[in-house]
């Protein structure tokens, strides 16, 4: 299903060599400002033009606007955006057709949709889906800031140098040391090893993973549907859907699996008036609904697929082992992209929870 | 929303202090055998009864089907069933409507729903809710079953004590050994030693957590529905609805954050005549599309959040801080009732795929 | 699918010869006053007890609310409700599971579901499935009397005999001349000659149909939602379900199509300092939207299928022909049992329409 | 919402006056034959160009495939197609803006989306959109001719001239003889006369209504899903969503209402081995599921709202009554381009729901 959310719908449309990627979004009310520039900004930070690290694929990611904004502002119509694949090469994508990728898409999508399916660079599967997925975000942002949400996402950790991020630091101090660097890391000098594991990466033929933590401050308490519907579910179900993505945890995650309860258990204190927790290793989540504390979510991104070194694979043509080497321009690590994805995710998932709960109108 | 699925579908009955609790489950072809002594089996699984390191809350979990099986045979209208709720005491759960339980809805959901909420057990909160999900997940894995589908889960770890479980044991051997403890782990020693911990956490008026893994064997390779409808999507949604799961990840997970791509890629190769992989990093989905390998799937499950110990809260009438025992009846470790729903959870998403792929008919 | 609804959801559980009949009811904000008295008000008028022309069949119709009410406010979480199914007697059935009764779902739902299918009473295809949506009807028109909003239904036609019901009468004269007679026609002359219809009717063995016409009054202009959930869409949708309903049409409906555009055309016009139509042959509903004009449907309710008189059919065992009579407990003529049902069906739509639109909160 | 379906999902794109409309058609399965060349056929039955009766808008609707389909095989990803918006006129609705035509979505969609709101030509409440439906039809139809399913749409009536269309009509007859005149009737004297008509409401600056027929045959028996989504509730659903549809009705329909169970129940018969029906008032649907007879469905269509004589409305920003006159092109009649719109959308509803019970794999 390319269509995602209920009360706010995100359908992407497009694929990777196809002339453009974009998204319809739903469920924005007539009225409501959208601030265009901040979109293209997400798409930018998306983009890997520019950067030291990054693929040597040249997008331009120019946002076009089709409908559902007149002016800066919603219609209430459906939203619809893209921005044009300028720079496919199919012909690199030639030989997968019958040697699958490992750590890819390429073999089960060949067995399930057949020869003729449309694979050159991923087609559906492919990251650049995610084009869509950061401009449905960054209008989802837009719909949470009202009500006091903000959402900011970082890398945490790659190829095992881990940032130690203090859960008290300001939003806009971690936006602004995040993107003081290219990885995306808001420790600098984490961030700068991060940049070494990840030339080194690049010089091997290589790829390293790493992952991406995102907070989102303000979610007002309640927020999240039982039962089906918890927030770790919204948020997980669209994080999955984006490649590399291995895992997904909430608050003290899988470390809550050696915490004893007494340990675990968030003590309600009163703070400012208000009910408040004194430590959050729910991740601000209790019984899938909002508790006020920041909402905390770590996403496990593996190592990119795609990778200069030879790998065993099988021709499928023949059913015979081969070698293949993937020959494309690939990033040896997307986590500093993926950042603004899941920033996105995050936003999305919020978005169309507060939305179904009538806590943004 | 109490209902998850498309072409396989669940919707939650009842609640947890409510005269029973169930599920109607839709999708199933008429005429398909209901092994009906299978969803008891998994329903006993589930139960606390009987186990020397459980809640001491008796519910008997007595099968009732209501409607949509008739001598065995389903009749392709929706599938209603359910245990009651004999044992249900009200009157433990009198003081928490003031003062939240730390680690609980109860917070979050008396701001959304208000003082009059039924929260009683709970209510739709409750780890007794996931009666239904293991009924529907042993109705799905029958289906899955004709097509070769095998689904199997187990306590990974406890409280730190973890079993290495090898990728190529034999689901029969897993199960006689899982269910020859009590915790429902496959290895005799390790099972050992999670029970002393269990047994010191509730000496100690406390509770501990684990991992629950879950593998299924046999998934037609291409099941999955991108770009929403991941494997992994649709696992972790249903997932995170359950009480308590606080980490989902798939193969390597989070651990090929610190992987390479050259280490990370399974390596294709050819095994008796059909594609293979030589390992399993990507738990058996690439793409969000089964590979033919193992879908393997972990769950971090919190300690219990019900604990004897005095805690740190609030009571919401005046405002002032207080302190709580929650004194009803608890496990100290849900793991081994975790072990049958988790189970449950992917045989219910991999029937739904399976369905909506067209691979069950 | 058993459930209906996007932002007000009702789930239908049960079936005709079950042990009873209900629905779960979703998307109710916490906190809402619901008017139980008049749930059971509607369940009352859906009931055959008493009325001179009914079916003998004896229903109590108790309400039960098993949850999501607490002392007559709702929590917020999934309303259920049903009523027992106490005077159900499968043995007039039994020749049904080899002949199927002319006009009734037995012969596709037999082909479809095969012998073993739970088809006594019609199984999930009776009308007594119904119950679910009146009382889901009532608690939607709880939802919708705050914003102003007023639902009645009405027999409109029965057998050819036809009121003429002005479209400025009030809605309190209309529910009382209503409620006067056992037909629920407004105008009591022609109610008379209805009755003598059904009496004929019922002494020849035999059934008749009627058309039911439902006004909402006070819809906000502008609720519905484009392209696919029109008000007219929505409404239709929910009662073709409805069994026995084969026309549904909105204003002047079919008629319109025998009218020049300079006469169907609403004209607008200012009255009270707002917007207006002088006519209203759209029925209130323009692009789907609400132009704030009565909503107004009429419904197509053909003869009751279940004739004491001999009919053609097949015993499908031996596939030759047969000759079939309907011995159970039947209407001559569902008109004035379908008048609450479909009232409810308007109110459900309008509910889930107004909510999703941010119209209720 | 701008998607429709489960199991096949209709997403429809773009406005009246954006660069292009079209539609993304999921759930095709991979592999399938897909025949361009009918849908391009469908769009041109669907387009006024060349019409003696219609109107003068001149649009190519040239069909662009941007994804799904390869080489005329579905590549089982989502199928995108459009067509170029080439002729649009915007000047043209200037003035509507701020006083709304009569029969319009304009003032409620005004109230509802605001003044800003891209309302030129209609917007998303156009005709316009019904390209994508047609599309999808189209490819519906293409899903269920393998199963033996035939869908055939015809002008049944307009401006009250009404052509008795004999039951046992082949559908080869039915549309060779209605493609041989404008109005899509397959009786030549009545179109003769429905063409006179509608010459007449255009000399009078006025338009003309009617009704459309649509019969699929060879629908498999039990094609259909209760409760909620019978097939009257799909069509009825998708078929109210195209602007300008006031009724609808199966078999018998509204004549249902004044007729008796003893007549309007279809006799069951044998023959050809098959159980059959000797007559079809109920239009081929028993209990929301297929008896195997023609599926029947007839349509009101009104009048075109868009009229060059003058009509009364309201100048919004003054709140003074006004007098309009509709200046842009419109058909005096669109029965004739509805008569392909409403034959994709019972092609479509059947597909959805054969795919959704397995019929079509």
């Amino acid at each position: 299903m390319m269509t995602f959310g209920q009360a706010f719908r995100v359908t992407l449309l497009g694929a990777s060599h196809a002339p453009k990627v974009g998204a319809v979004v739903e469920g924005v009310p007539a009225g409501r400002a959208i601030d265009i520039e901040r979109i293209q900004r997400d798409l930018d930070r998306r983009r890997p033009v520019g950067r030291r690290l990054g693929t040597r694929r040249h997008e331009e990611d120019r946002l076009v606007v089709e409908a559902g904004i007149v002016d800066g502002i919603a219609t209430g119509g459906p939203i619809r955006i893209h921005v044009a694949n300028t720079d496919a090469r199919g012909a690199d994508y030639a030989r997968l057709r019958t040697v699958p990728r490992p750590g890819h898409a390429d073999y089960p999508a060949r067995v399930r949709y057949g020869a003729d399916a449309d694979l050159a660079g991923g087609g559906i599967f492919s990251g650049r889906m995610t084009v869509g997925i950061v401009a449905a975000g960054a209008i989802a942002a837009g719909l949470l800031a009202p009500i006091g949400v903000d959402v900011v996402g970082f890398a945490r950790s790659v190829a095992g140098e881990t940032a130690d991020v203090p859960v008290e630091s300001s939003f806009a101090d971690l936006r602004q040391r995040r993107d003081a660097n290219e990885v995306g890391c808001p420790d600098s000098r984490v961030a700068e090893r991060m940049e070494e594991r990840i030339a080194e990466a690049r010089r091997d033929g290589d790829s390293v993973g790493g992952v991406v933590e995102v907070r989102a401050r303000g979610v007002p308490v309640g927020v999240g549907e039982p039962f089906f519907d918890s927030i770790e579910s919204v948020v997980a179900h669209l994080a999955f859907s984006v490649p590399a993505v291995k895992g997904v945890e909430f608050g003290a995650g899988f470390a809550s699996a050696r915490m004893r309860g007494s340990e675990h258990n968030d003590p309600f204190t009163v703070r400012d008036g208000q009910v408040a927790t004194t430590t959050n290793h729910a991740g601000g989540v209790l019984g899938g609904l909002a508790d006020g504390a920041d909402v905390v979510a770590r996403f496990a991104v593996k190592p990119t697929s795609s990778i200069a070194r030879e790998q065993d694979s099988v021709d499928l043509a023949t059913m015979r082992p081969t070698r293949l080497a993937v020959t494309g321009r690939h990033d040896p690590c997307i986590v500093p992209r993926a950042v603004p994805v899941l920033e996105a995710v995050v936003a999305v998932a919020l978005a169309d929870l507060a939305l179904t709960g009538g806590f943004v109108r």
